[in-house]
């Protein structure tokens, strides 16, 4: 079956628990912005996924992008599927209109990606980095690149990339090779070999944008020597750069979207931003990708748990012990969802996507008001907000997916191994998630040793006071949420403490410490959903489970990380 | 790289923590078993394995079994790997003398196909119900198949298939409709479809033995209906018997082994056992497959690991914080093997190996003792352990098998994506363990339904005394395995109790005690493993991130059971 958004289910969360259209409508920006408009592009943007972007999505595994003589073809109906995107103006949703895009938040974006990459991840990862790419060129671009390439990037004519890895340089950027030497007409020579790059060669788009990290020739050793510069695929007279695939990889998953090794020859290219500052300009680009992975991975999981749940409500296995269910009928065998095994792995799934839309949405929002918000205040919270919590999303959401989907085959039974029902393929299209934009492991080094320890955990305590005081201590859920708060604000300072003492420890309870930050997270948004939410039929299945079998995590995390600071404290104690 | 096996690492869990030698030679069947004859057995296994099986593994995944007009071709040099298998005598070698085995305690038959699978899980599969063929039709058989079949069986000429499931009976075996009809001759007509049939038909052999679950006419509904029909692919005169391949299955993975669906059209069969009786007949059968399959979870785990290892200790990206490692030298970038996140994955992967090892070849000795002890108290005792233990080895060594390797994955970044490296085909092969020879989720259920709570939580309890009591009190770690045991029969009874108040009970909370149970089962190895394996400093990181990462799901999980209980039996109070 293929992926079908469900726009009345995101509209719950975005206007009973977030309240995003009065927040946003207060913005400058946004003051034409209300629940018709909202309501209307969501449903638009259902209808466009559901009827042309999912239906390739099979064909997309099974046949997958094909190589041949430095080109690459897509799979059957990615281009009409893509040109249809591009027609539609989704690509510019949230493109400020004068550079051709649609002016709208950022959180309706990260509403449509998440249907995108849920109905079909190898087609969305060709536009997956437009929005990063615009943003990038936008903040860092000279008048000259912009003039040419802003609109091209903001309504998807042209698609882009991001060139980092190297063979030798995947995770530690400081070791990138390929250089950039200035020409005399201000232009730069590049040359070296990346690979790893999504869309690196494609026929969706006659031109391709790569934004490439390289060196200068006098740059300093490592990342701070690393500059940012812009290599089309054609030329600005037409004629064709040299930048080359030289083949792409055959992965366990992902088969529709074709992950390039890619020659530098002495293309031709532009510097973006200051010469050495290339890192600072792609972060601009990396940010925006990171919460769209954790997007992918909510859509992702979602689209496993559709598949899942349809198969449990049609297959019968043996009789579910307890009451007689209502399916049962003159059935000898009741339905596979009616058995407790299974009726848990669906509410704890639907428990994961719920309550991570929650948190991306709102850092999406986020994102809206750390660009609009006149006070500078609440601006500089949102960035606090984004900072923090992205690589939290980032790599919970798709470790969730990851595993979450393999719970969803273990649902169909022999059936899931196998290729026909589609779920299989969800979980090794998934597994990419928990690896590129940053190893999850990267991501909770970043939360915690760069993020919460650069200012001593400060920030971090910040969130933390500002998610309690949306609670209600005299709701009893609602206290326990703030007693979890308080707990993680206190383990914070006792890794922060710890950390004197010993350089490694953070780096030894990063993903401890992260997997502690989501599920106060989740039992945020849990709280924030059972305060609000209409219909609570609706969401007391994945409420129970989430509190009966994802939220003990937590205390078991939450030792982990005192043990290991507390031998760190007093090693003589706990050896 | 292709896997190889460590006799040395295998021995010392054999020899300095389970004592096998002395123990089994005990019995008066391995009388003339002893250290040179082990040690012998295992370095020729570990040879074979290394030379002959593992080779052709990456081809069994890219190439895999083709099949065409009712033939299936198995996957280059398969042939020639199998041909040597039974060449060399190890198909038989733990089957009696009298039947053509060499009569090897099963332990060293565990050892084998660990490395076999964890070397090439797909032409493993080929053998893998050999053993449980020859004991089902050993022990049920009438005297005239045995003459037929046993020694054909016994060496792996002829290879055996387990017809079980069909397209509407999978985990709920009751709803078989293949039917099987008498003839005057004494034989049967069997007529009816089964799906994933595994090695239902290749050309490892000329002819294949298919044991099959059906149905008389005059038998009465669901599981207490069926009997066991033995159809084989060649009659005893050599003629082809009505019994064919349709398809195979595309699968997520283990392309090498033939994933069959069978058409049998009033093929010729012969009966096993009693009519009716079939099930009883299959779970001789059944319950070798299990243990067999925990070993592939096992074997498949250390080959993930392995390569990881390998791979960990061969790249550079970073600096790793702390200390300056050994390794650094003049390199800018030091190994990913020092980095604490992937020092992490792979000590703890090597916990779990180690760990679930002791328990397994221990499952594997019990086996040999319930065959061949004088002293029916001590057969009964190793019946009622492996009769505990094997559904608990069967799903908790599959699901770290698959969650492991995909641990293991991570430790390449993207490189482990792509199928250039080859862990990514570990990851895909090993998701089947966690569904076949019945779900974990049914493991789980066969555990504290069928057998804990059978009796009442009695045998369990004497499981954990008999372990509380090999350990030394007088030692912290003992002391603290010790309480640990006592808090599983403490919880034992608790949801004994319970579940009299509530039927569903034990169906809801079966997944988290099975993993109590395994995770106790952990820590008592591993204190085993302390207590008696020489150089410590082999074993110190895996039984810290053991202790630090592994065994804190402990207290989780008992929680989680002991929340369930309470709000059964008060369920005003944790409303």
């Amino acid at each position: 079956m293929n992926y079908i958004p469900r726009p009345d289910e995101v509209r719950l969360i975005l206007d009973t628990v977030l309240g995003t259209v009065p927040r946003l409508s207060a913005l400058p920006a946004f003051a034409e912005f209300d629940q018709d408009l909202q309501a209307q592009v969501l449903d638009e943007a259902g209808r466009f996924v559901a009827e042309v972007v999912a239906p390739p999505n099979r064909g997309g595994d099974e046949i997958g992008c094909r190589f041949a003589d430095g080109s690459v073809v897509t799979p059957p109906g990615f281009r009409e599927a893509y040109r249809a995107f591009v027609d539609g103006g989704w690509p510019a949703l949230s493109a400020a209109p004068e550079d051709g895009g649609q002016g709208l938040p950022a959180v309706l974006e990260a509403v449509l990606f998440e249907w995108l990459s849920a109905a079909n991840h190898g087609l969305t990862m060709a536009p997956g980095l437009l929005h990063g790419a615009y943003e990038c060129l936008k903040h860092h671009g000279s008048d000259e690149l912009k003039q040419r390439y802003l609109s091209k990037i903001a309504t998807g004519e042209w698609l882009a990339t991001m060139c980092l890895t190297e063979a030798h340089a995947g995770s530690d950027l400081g070791q990138v090779r390929t250089r950039a030497a200035a020409q005399a007409d201000g232009s730069f020579r590049v040359a070296g070999g990346k690979i790893f790059i999504s869309g690196g060669e494609h026929d969706l788009t006659d031109n391709i944008v790569h934004l490439v990290l390289c060196r200068m020739p006098d740059a300093p050793a490592g990342p701070k020597g690393l500059s940012l510069v812009l290599v089309p695929k054609l030329l600005p007279d037409g004629s064709r750069n040299a930048v080359h695939c030289e083949r792409i990889e055959e992965k366990m998953g992902l088969h529709g979207s074709s992950t390039c090794v890619m020659r530098f020859d002495d293309a031709t290219g532009w510097l973006i931003g200051e010469p050495n500052r290339g890192l600072a300009a792609m972060f601009v680009m990396m940010n925006a990708a990171r919460l769209h992975v954790a997007l992918q991975g909510i859509g992702l999981l979602d689209a496993a748990w559709q598949k899942a749940d349809a198969y449990a409500h049609e297959r019968r296995q043996m009789r579910a012990p307890g009451p007689t269910p209502a399916s049962r009928g003159s059935e000898t065998a009741d339905l596979v969802a009616e058995h407790p095994a299974i009726r848990r792995i669906l509410d704890t799934q639907r428990a994961w996507i719920d309550g991570a839309r929650v948190i991306a949405y709102r850092t999406a929002m986020q994102l809206d008001v750390a660009r609009h918000d006149l006070d500078p205040k609440a601006r500089e919270r949102a960035q606090r907000w984004c900072a923090l919590v992205t690589p939290v999303l980032k790599a919970a959401c798709t470790q969730q997916a990851f595993h979450g989907a393999s719970e969803c085959l273990q649902v169909f039974g022999g059936h899931g191994y196998v290729r026909e029902w589609g779920i299989e393929q969800v979980v090794r299209d998934s597994r990419v998630t928990m690896i590129y934009e940053g190893t999850n492991e990267i991501q909770a080094i970043d939360l915690l040793v760069r993020k919460v320890l650069a200012d001593g955990g400060t920030g971090m305590s910040g969130l933390l006071i500002e998610l309690r005081d949306e609670l209600d201590a005299a709701r009893d859920i609602d206290a326990d949420v703030q007693r979890r708060l308080a707990q993680l604000r206190y383990l914070t300072t006792t890794v922060a403490m710890a950390s004197q003492a010993n350089a490694s420890l953070p780096f030894e309870v990063a993903d401890d410490y992260l997997r502690v930050v989501m599920l106060a997270l989740l039992a945020w948004a849990w709280a924030r959903i059972g305060r609000t939410a209409p219909d609570p039929a609706r969401w007391s299945a994945p409420e129970a489970a989430f509190r009966r079998w994802v939220l003990p995590e937590f205390e078991m995390r939450l030792g982990i990380v005192k043990r290991a600071c507390e031998a760190v404290v007093a090693p003589q104690v706990s050896a």
